[in-house]
């Protein structure tokens, strides 16, 4: 962390300053010229609020020079994480992983006609959500632990692992009992409480970027995570907001490529919230896999005319299908490859 | 809401969806001329998903022609809503009223010191968090419940009310037990559950605007509020993200007006967080009384520069009672008056 | 044109704005309901401005159900645009173009070090910047209608196209006579004397998007240069600005998929100036690629370091090469193919 | 500036760039601890282009610790600058200035209703748009120089400025001839052509801000007119885009504040482009009153409901009157006064 003092900044001032952080166990490098007052902090500055050292007296600017994240950190750990489910599926490897599954889990029949059709297209983890957070009070709101159920034991049969979001810390244990990745929506990504809640479980968490996070705040929220002892973090690029409205939301696709460079964390797309409309599904996917993501996240309804949440951004199977096969050929000239 | 079909939609498609909507117990009336195909949904609205109407086949568009809340709205409640908490202050009515205290509770000694100077200064509702959603694992985040009580101790001493953030449902007795008002953070105001939760207490709520979230969302996380039973709720506009970095967030005065014509809730602002910087909050706190804001939330601290969390946008208590004085200065030639 | 007018308001009121429309020849269609004002505006509209009927006393809403824009639309043409230049390249159809170059045009010997290595790594359309727009009136401003000479030299002996960006009505006769593409920047987007202007040339037109622009305004600014005569437009998503800055501006890469669904013409990206980064260069073009982009414009230096503009994000010839490999390889299970 | 250097950058590296500099004329101050290699870059690094420092092998982060902007900065001159317009009127001073009229000036007789109004209610800067930037082609482009000099005449017989906007370089003899204020408009902010050519006249300029601009931008183009010589510069904040669209922009009421800090050059706020709803324009008003702006420009209209531009953000004469009375009363108690 480097600050600039003022000009004409007082030598109390600037003492006043220093003694604080030496006080605090950190050390002081001076680097000012004829012209400037700067000097360096040094030590393990993660836990020094950046915001707090520009209100002391004489201080100009402050700034950061190393990231306040350590854990998910590429500094930290250079070989990137691989999280691999019971059934066998790796999330961070060479595989490009689909995850695929209605928004929310209407019922048994329902939720059976999907899984069978993406299973037979490739897909080995199913989505679904039970409960759902709705801008409404007065929208469909999931079918909660039941379906959560039901779930289960669909996957089971198909020999599919099973992804579905937490909205509070009171069902945590179904969840760990039934989910074999936990998932945090946008909504929550600084729900603070929740994400040390599923930092204290083994299970698998899927985090979705806030609709208005910085990269570096969604890392900080893995940070959370992986800091209450769960370093299963797979992280999830999903749009964000702007001022564009064609779109649901704009997917940010250089952020794939900005948390590969920044940490050792998997990180998939999910082109359904990004785009809100099935009609560009299928070529978000194919560029999701030309920039190496580790897989995405897509919503498929028989009916989306009928479905109870997200249909306008359903595919149908017969869609989900064609997008498998292209992704599949696709991936035949690139490193990441699509199995089914 | 309207419906507007493609051209060379087919007559079955025409049919489908209007039999699906007829089913339901909606009614239709067609609006088509030569050239375009159109007809309005008839009914209660409320619980239709645009969205899904869009994916029948031949739809075009789908437009919204009222709004989707409705218990938080002025065509449901001409008259605005005054809330009146326990120790006789009054949100609402023509009292612009001035929250203020520490970021975060530190000590009993530090919150005493902070209380006693903005009591004297006026105001006479006492902030001050005790959980604390920190973007970082690593910083303080809060003395707990020890705080809580604290807060009240100290406000019964002066006869101050409380306004305190509640970050989970796990602490929810507590809050309704100590608290005066519960504030939900912007970081929560898409947290459903917590939202149902406190709509099932009796507590004067002090709901924050997200920090990328349009005004219709805000309306309607009140309206899931309000829905599950409380109806004092207080809007808090508290600066929305932009590309502009220069302040902390960008100040939406405009959404001061925008709520007063949408809604019979009270609205108040806080400078604090919009702007992130000391220097700017007497002046926006001036912007706020003119546009005719119901009051204002104010950080307060007596020794910014060792504040456990956002010094750089605290107030010193002799420029608190700068501000306050030129609030009511300023009072004086508008409709809402600032006491003390 | 759809207008809602409100509960309550005066049948006078109604006629008054109806009879403003029916004397600036527009028909009326009533489809009120028993609880609702509401009627359509037949006729063309496209002239009509939805703001001001929102004017009219009693009016509570007006929904366009219909494009602003005309000629830019696929309504009016359903068949892609494809634009030849004078050295054979076709834009728009199943080729996917790269242009390539210095950002700043500085020297003969810097151009045609860059123009032949990317010439040889199957490049076909030289960029390069004469006439530079900076943010500081301090930066380098570029060699003006000496680079522009310059540029059209080295390209003929290429056998290369040019495109380079004209910023004032000023120099247009000379970029008329030496460019093959004329560039106008995100910056005057809106610049609606340039559009107009180049509007009445014959020369193909690249029309970045602007900074914070829609993709309607967009195509409206199009729709303002073929409105003047000129059809031969290529759109160009570059970037729009947002509140991330770890990219210098988040890559839109759904706005292609957008104008692609919403017009013929053909639509190119900027990974160079979305990015910022030349690390990101190579994954977001294979993006672009996959998506169906009609191509890409792409920033090369060989010595980046020494660029008097855009360093950063510039690729070097050995790096230019292998994305060309890359793209190459890709094309193959593609149907938009990269000759070279 | 200040440049940190990559863990384990090789010394020829930070040779290679620091040779660089010093053949350049500036200074090198090291910073280096232990754990890091960092130094500081002395002189007038104005013209140094931070980007391109960041492309040079081993670096790390480049950062700048003052303003690019010079003659636009308080460093560079502490006084407010004061503009004083022919007619008298002074922006800058104590006066909050009124500047009012028509979005179009549509006809002789329109143009005089509505500047007798405003006149009458105290206004002395007639505001009027002759060269119009309409996102539609097919949209009202203004009356040219025709209604530039109708405007003269107007102003001249009622002892008023008058402010106008210039679209392109063309016409900048006229304007300079004609009018008082040349207004730059947002969508021109970085058109630089235009910037450098009214920075050659000795016109008093308003400079609005671009809709997606930075402060810091926004300075950067002040800069550009004062560094060709016209230091005559009138900034004026005019709403932001943002996510919010309930607004036509989001005014950024904390910019003036910003720019006061900033910079000596006057602010004035335009609440009508910022609103986009005459609704909101007078609590607006207040607001910028209430925060010290040196002015506001508004659009009024008697028939706003048949204005060819704007009409749904224009007040009536009778509304404007209100306005110029509460921005009276509210000044009693301000050190800016408005004077009618």
């Amino acid at each position: 962390m480097i600050v600039q003092m003022k000009k004409g900044a007082q030598a109390k001032d600037i003492k006043y300053l220093q003694d604080f952080l030496i006080e605090k166990g950190f050390g002081i490098k001076d680097a000012s010229s004829d012209t400037l007052c700067l000097f360096g902090i040094l030590g393990d500055v993660k836990s020094l609020d950046m915001d707090q050292i520009k209100v002391f007296p004489g201080v100009e600017t402050v700034t950061r020079i190393s990231s306040p994240y350590k854990l998910a950190s590429k500094a930290f750990k250079q070989d990137p994480t691989i999280i691999t489910l019971k059934n066998g599926v790796q999330i961070g490897g060479d595989e490009f992983v689909v995850m695929s599954g209605p928004c929310s889990v209407e019922s048994r029949e329902q939720l059976e006609i999907i899984a069978k059709a993406v299973k037979e297209s490739g897909s080995r983890i199913l989505r679904g959500g039970v409960f759902k957070p709705r801008t409404s009070p007065y929208a469909f709101q999931g079918l909660g632990i039941e379906g959560l159920k039901m779930m289960r034991e669909v996957a089971d049969e198909l020999g599919m692992a099973i992804v579905t979001e937490l909205m509070g810390t009171e069902h945590i244990d179904a969840f760990v009992k039934y989910a074999d990745i936990i998932q945090i929506g946008a909504r929550n990504m600084q729900n603070f409480d929740l994400l040390k809640a599923v930092g204290k479980t083994k299970t698998p968490i899927l985090l979705k970027r806030g609709l208005s996070n910085t990269i570096e705040e969604w890392l900080m929220s893995a940070e959370y995570i992986m800091a209450s002892g769960n370093e299963q973090v797979i992280l999830c690029e999903r749009g964000i907001r702007t001022f564009e409205k064609y779109t649901r939301n704009t997917l940010d696709i250089s952020a794939v490529l900005a948390v590969r460079e920044l940490s050792h964390l998997p990180v998939i797309v999910d082109p359904s919230h990004a785009a809100g409309k099935w009609e560009m599904i299928e070529d978000l996917s194919l560029a999701s896999l030309a920039v190496r993501a580790d897989g995405i996240i897509v919503e498929v309804h028989h009916e989306p005319e009928k479905a109870l949440s997200d249909g306008a951004q359903s595919l149908k199977p017969k869609k989900f299908e064609q997008m498998m096969e292209r992704l599949e050929k696709l991936s035949t000239v690139l490193d990441k490859k699509v199995r089914r």
